[in-house]
């Protein structure tokens, strides 16, 4: 399969992806809370039922549309971690009359936009402000809390289900120790949810957890459900984190040589933003790098004793500096395999996956 | 056409767009140089047309499925302004045999590959290196360019067609006399290859230019051709640059507000990374921003007096940062309009242009 690679393409290590799946699985069975993993990440059906293979029944999207697309594989509990869009009432009716859908509320007028469009009921959560300060209301504003939960119960189709939070500052952390500080301060947040509210809603869900703590935290006091998306692939973002090891990312770019200069130490492959995307990660030494390579062995790579970086990328070029040795070992049209910033952004470009046992995965989402 | 928008969506008015192409037209004109522009901005068999209605014949692409895209809708004389990438011969052949295709080289690898490969002939430009050395030979190393012309001159199926410049570096100019400068010194270094190959080989083409020197710049001496691409809808980066207006860009993102958060004035809208694309522009004054609020008139925008940037971009989500009476402006529900800041890149996430006249363009080039 890899013989036949022409242009960029994304290479999916099936065994590492399991890995990943089945140790997530493992921690959130140890810790008896259940795991609705975030599926943008992959966005592929096929890739969705190898979590089912798992035991994953329930799953967190980010969009309506995205949820749309696994409802058609028999996914049939989403939740769409994003404030509810009601511009989009009739895929949110369309949806909720053939599955339990879940959606996000943190404002009234979105309340009054569902109350007043739905045709079939649906189960919200609250979203809570942990302390990443993107969305949701915060532990400090209970008042607006009330409010809200009042207008809930006033909407005939909604029915309250829990409270939502996502630690994404986790993913400004550099290192281990910083995730778990991240962990330890939003987890206190939500528990402040639940203390004011356990008595009178004793049954609601807390829904908390991104890749970082998921995957440095071995605890989550207070939590019923955890969302993480990222782990089914890692990448180099959640590599300097602290979230995984280089060998457990599951994807890698195959990227065709097209140039080599001797004079500035360069290779110049075929791969850019508009197959990687332009994210980008900061070494501990202050680098700034957009990709590192690997070594290619069977049908998957090796991580090398010494790692190279991709320097820059621009629309369709990527640029490698090395020593002249690197540079010898690779000739003009041979692929080079690279790790990728962020999976979720290259394999949202990319939307075909050429998978280490052979098959070929393109089940995914698409927009247009 | 706008009331019907859900989800985020790439508006494009055709006014600004057509009075760009013009613009490009009439000073390629006034120059006597020949104009091939590159199509990878909008990847548009419709958009292509437009051109095509200005007079323009010959086009530059970045990738050969791109060049295959267009060579359907009529365009027979395709430059692939990249490095050529010689595992796609099957895919070289079939285009030579329908169009005169024009590859970039930079090395005997890919001359070999093509002499053993081609089934048609095709004419061949050499990369020159006049500055930005991403990729190319440089006027210093003109050893390896007689090589390469030797090289090129044994292959029964290429004729050295010419010369090809990318002063990319004006990228990072900041303001119209850093560009002027990189112009300059950019086609000094490019005059160096005419005068040394101009009596061996009179018939050359030196073809240049890149949307900040041809949008700032008046005059083109020593180039024969200019391939701008960006200038068909500009974006921030541009205007950052300086080689447009802010009222000349032609494209806008419109994304549903799902969020308002008065305690830190922001507002959240539906639109992230998977539409805008991550890249950033830094003003003046040091901030980096992610896009720029515009004011919706008709079925287009204006520019507001005081402009209001997006601070940040996550997978689905933009935040908006503003006063209270920004805030009061909009709705939850209501369509944010945003310039991008990179519109490329913005284009190909999109794949899709809901143009100012009522119509849907989406014939763009898909990867899978």
């Amino acid at each position: 399969m890899i013989h036949t690679i022409t242009t960029p393409s994304l290479l999916l290590d099936k065994a590492r992806c399991m890995d990943n799946i089945e140790r997530m699985v493992a921690k959130a069975t140890a810790n008896q809370v259940g795991l609705r993993p975030h599926f943008k990440t992959h966005q592929s059906l096929e890739i969705g039922r190898w979590f089912r293979e798992c035991g994953v029944q329930r799953i967190t999207v980010s969009s309506l549309r995205m949820a749309a697309h696994f409802a058609q594989d028999g996914w049939d509990d989403i939740t769409v971690a994003f404030p509810v869009n009601f511009l989009e009432l009739d895929r949110i009716n369309q949806l909720a009359s053939q599955i339990q859908l879940n959606l996000v509320v943190e404002n009234r007028e979105a309340l009054q936009a569902l109350e007043k469009g739905l045709s079939h009921s649906v189960h919200v959560f609250i979203k809570a402000d942990t302390g990443y300060h993107r969305t949701g209301l915060s532990p400090h504003a209970f008042d607006q809390v009330d409010q809200l939960i009042e207008s809930i119960q006033q909407c005939s189709k909604l029915t309250l289900k829990g409270f939502l939070a996502h630690a994404g500052h986790s993913y400004k952390a550099k290192g281990k120790s910083a995730v778990l500080k991240v962990h330890e301060e939003s987890l206190l947040q939500f528990q402040l949810f639940r203390l004011r509210y356990q008595d009178s809603f004793p049954n609601l869900i807390y829904s908390a957890g991104d890749t970082p703590t998921c995957s440095v935290a071995n605890t989550f006091p207070g939590v019923d459900e955890l969302r993480p998306g990222n782990f089914v692939f890692y990448d180099l973002s959640q590599w300097q984190i602290g979230s995984c090891a280089l060998d457990q990312i599951a994807v890698a770019m195959a990227c065709p040589v097209v140039a080599k200069h001797y004079d500035r130490n360069e290779i110049v492959v075929y791969g850019g933003g508009v197959h990687f995307s332009k994210d980008r990660v900061q070494l501990a030494n202050g680098e700034i790098i957009y990709g590192m390579l690997v070594q290619p062995q069977g049908n998957s790579w090796v991580i090398p004793e010494m790692v190279t970086p991709v320097r820059s990328l621009s629309q369709e070029h990527g640029i490698i500096r090395g020593d002249q040795a690197l540079l010898d070992t690779f000739s003009i049209g041979e692929l080079a395999y690279i790790l990728p910033v962020h999976s979720c952004m290259t394999a949202d470009l990319m939307k075909r996956y050429l998978v280490s046992d052979g098959s070929v995965i393109d089940d995914v989402l698409r927009l247009v």
